[in-house]
């Protein structure tokens, strides 16, 4: 991965700030020929999109995709497809609402990447968090809308599982509720619960954590590489790279460390179509190659660091100060994390579908 | 990171396989003019090396590493030095013992990459692991001790905080306990539990996972890099590619989950050198970024798949079947895992120190 | 290079098509704090620029370039800097003026790419070449003039030194004549015989080859590296990328097939700054390195396929036809090429100046 | 291209210096299950070797390759293949003999990459010419033989066409005469003059340069990608590579140049086989893609550096001396360019095959 690109044969390269003139994204190495329309892109985006309720941030956009390359419609068919050339597309940014940055911009929030952009390039975009702002997540959804139609066999999904202490149950969980509460949570009782307790830290100005997981079902055996390219350290790579994220996990993970040998194997049993496992502690990948199973991976977001409460910091010019951000913010921004999380996965998936093409000629 | 190379300016590409000619590494990008002998690569060896007690497999090699090209004596000085070009690293394979591999060559084992290998390559070298053996992991820790000698200010240190379900005491972490106890931890009275309870897990022909910690100390602010450069996410994607590790977090990681933005939010005040800061919940990244804070990284390890009981499976041709996996192996593959992950994290930390060099000429 | 990216640190991603919504490109790794307006990219843009003159395709459009991101006003100094992160630049298509494909939509141009974009993608972009189009050239240069900033001392400077047979004369040389006459020609004399020259060209609706040089001077010892990463073979590898280059050759380049090892060697004296060459067949290069004297590279521009005299070809069902290109064309597509090959020089002087520092850390 | 490492799916890296322990490549992203033995690597290695006239060095090495990993015998065939996991190549060296190297060790030969190493690195390992010697070019003889596997049905041939100001008589043309002369000439009479010619040369202690072409035939229509990825940009980078190669060129090159668009358009007609071409200017490459013709590339050898005349230089410390190289060297380095060429081309063509295959799908 360079500095804003990742994948290797389906890459994407993102680029644009919250506050500046727009956002987007170039996508290299997509195969031609491929179905593809601005609507399937916009329908992505739009399950990202904040202010769909009030546990989301309240700035109101739009975020209207155009596609700038790389689609044409067929000369014979008619229908739009992809050339092969590189994708680029575009969301421009519309609601740069004059504001009173005098707070952020001489001091840093605790637990935000001010300190660390001034610490790296001596200075930083204050507006809306700049570069690090969670608005660039927009273009890893649009891309991810175009891996999905690389890999149209495989069905990838994420849900919110846990708010803060509070895991769903997972005897419970229903894909379809997914789309009928505002937390992307497939627990019905749950999500009531988040509800009236999302109220309350989000009225008391607070903010606090969660857990996503994402599943990719219907994935063919073999994806995935040793030793380095691992499909496991691909996909643990790009979900780290999601704002906030402090910790992924695939399969049984963490709980991993707790098993036995016994345990922990997925036994194997013959089935009619192929391999049947008996269980699958191991997310869908063994040696860092996929087995057929789902593949499972969590993450952890941290609460965003963006509060009422005020905390002590340091100001640019390294003098002890407190801070108090106002404006409007997410109290849970690992709600918005799931698509985003899901777009990951299906661009880890596709670039690893091409690698493996490429190497093994299936 | 290509299927078998990982970094971008500090570069290792690993081959070899468990019962072949030999393994090695090429580690290229290095700076130089910096001093490196045979015996300070050979020392962090060691510290891998298996046989060491009864916890780890009993496979007796001495590990002995050469240096073929990319290091001379100063034409002026008579130092050893790296010279720029790429240093390549030769371990010769010497246990090789002939064995009865009937048992594996033909079975799938539940949780090893036997089933994926095949899945993906069509044939896999069944002896002792080929490429998937853990054997593999010595060359990265050859590699990791040229990338320490990149960063002499930089301290990397691993510990061993949980075996199955026995967390350490954090009050008693002392680091010079380590290196007194086969276990690589650092809670002098945890490593006694661990001596009777791992007994227990060799003797039933079990194995058991493990949690590794790995703290760098002494990392300069400004390393790493958004978006998809993070520092966070490389370190989560090398540690990912050691075999077995099903789980990473950074700072308080998974248990970021439940804290509010209060409780996350590291405060910081004016100190001596620099920021302060009153914790490190963060693990010394940011946006991505050092914060001059400790690094602090957590891996999960799984047990090993390789066990006495039984279990069923399906053999090449698709039919059912039992395994049992006879011969020389780690109760606890985790313990280790310690050195490994301290190579890994000093690698990405040696790249990204030259990366942030280049881009930003300090 | 991936397929739409070039530059290791310092990156450049273009993508668009001739007659798209927009091209543009991508400039990841850029250090910050470098003072950059957009007047002074679109002041390389506007040199590139076609319909100038009579001598270059007709094509009419601003070309105006605008900044989308990486790039904001100090917030001390006021001043318009880079960021760090990255810079994307659009420029919108304007001129696609609606207009009859049916020649060229079913039939291949001999000598153009139309052929192998539709073996290899199975379908193309007729319309003005789409991304086969020498439009794509125009962000190039945008993303050269960014490079130019990295390195301020550098000079980065192109000549036309052959039209046709026609070569200038070396001894007329004068960088001064370049932005005089239409044809970016360092000798007077022979400009004035080109314009005559190429009106005949043009007027009977032929087109011709010709060969362009670019220095760079000020380049300091250090850059480049062995093997893979040499200099000249990055300056090839770029030269070569620009449409319609056949040859590309550094200092003496095949002239040095006929000398002698003692014609050859540019032979040292020691001078007031470091040491002093005789001559410099090396092209400023050795071993893949500079050596502080400037940087010399030529490449063969072929003539463009686009012609009026009627040419066999196959159509797209296979079938024998003829083809005669009518339209806006360039009778010499390498006038243009001449800001192109410095923008390429530049890019690729950068990106060693960035990996130098980074491994080096002068 | 990192600095010892080119290729992309198809990777190689080269490690090791002239006097060293050993010089050796690691191949990786190889395809599984190829047939390949040490024996076919020996053969083209056997090709490059020095001493085997009185036309190059008389520096006698076997160079025996061995296979250290990525190859075993196919557990149902017995037949030795590729298994997927990294190739690692080693040759020792053996002819290191002591030598007096004090002329060279404190003074720059000019011409060569003395000067740049010791300016980029701050050292050089002078014993042969250390990393910048002509042996690295064995690994790549070897990596080549590789690449011939991964495309059986393309043929890679090269020939030596140029010796100084002698061209070939290209109507003499036998590529059966290339096995028959020391100096790789597909020109029967112009091998016997350049016998004479080169004693000449050897003789009174001075070198020439030469001119090598590669062909390659039965490449696919639809390998390489715009824009940065053109199959041209890629070969021409690569022959780049090559010590002492000056200038590059495809299909006419720098003769392009001069010629009308008429007269450069190869005309197509339908043929029994796909399109059928009534010339091949474009040297089997337009727009970056192959078209399906033959692969022709060309480049320019410079005399070597190493002569028996003295010449001015510096030393060291600045200042000015002379400097007559004794010892064991090639008249004409370009002979022994001819599989050194042949290797690159095959690499390049193998890396494009698996990358086409990747995004493609064939």
């Amino acid at each position: 991965m360079s500095f804003n690109t990742f994948g290797h044969m389906f890459r994407v390269t993102t680029f644009g700030e919250s506050h500046g003139v727009a956002i987007g994204c170039v996508v290299d190495g997509c195969p031609p020929l491929i179905p593809l329309t601005v609507e399937e892109i916009q329908r992505d985006l739009d399950r990202r999109k904040p202010g769909q309720s009030r546990f989301t941030t309240q700035r109101q956009e739009p975020d209207a995709v155009k596609i700038l390359s790389g689609v044409m419609a067929h000369p014979e068919t008619g229908v739009q497809v992809t050339t092969g050339t590189p994708i680029a597309l575009l969301i421009e940014n519309t609601d740069q609402r004059s504001k009173d940055y005098s707070e952020i911009k001489d001091k840093f929030r605790p637990g935000h990447a001010d300190l660390t952009y001034e610490a790296k390039y001596g200075l930083r975009d204050y507006r809306g968090g700049g570069r690090s702002s969670a608005r660039e997540t927009a273009t890893r959804v649009a891309a991810g809308a175009i891996a999905r139609k690389v890999l149209p066999e495989v069905k990838v999904r994420g849900a919110l599982v846990q708010i803060g202490p509070h895991k769903i149950d997972r005897q419970k969980w229903d894909w379809d509720e997914i789309a009928r509460n505002p937390f992307n949570c497939p627990d019905k009782d749950k999500a009531a619960f988040f509800e009236s307790y999302l109220d309350g830290i989000r009225k008391s100005g607070s903010s606090i954590g969660a857990v996503i997981e994402v599943v990719a079902e219907g994935v063919p055996p073999g994806l995935g590489a040793p030793i380095y390219a691992k499909l496991d350290s691909d996909l643990a790579a790009a979900m780290m790279t999601i704002n906030a994220v402090k910790g992924v996990e695939i399969g049984a993970g963490f709980a991993a460390a707790e098993l036995t040998g016994e345990e922990n194997a997925d036994e194997m049993r013959s089935g009619n179509n192929g391999t049947r496992f008996l269980s699958n502690n191991a997310g869908g990948i063994l040696g860092g190659i996929s087995t057929g199973q789902p593949i499972v991976v969590r993450f952890a977001v941290k609460p965003t660091s963006s509060i009422l409460t005020p905390r002590q910091t340091v100001d640019r010019k390294g003098a002890d100060t407190d801070i108090l951000t106002k404006g409007r913010h997410d109290p849970c921004v690992g709600i918005r994390a799931v698509p985003v999380g899901e777009a990951m996965m299906a661009c880890v998936l596709a670039d690893h579908f091409l690698r493996d093409r490429g190497q093994i000629g299936r």
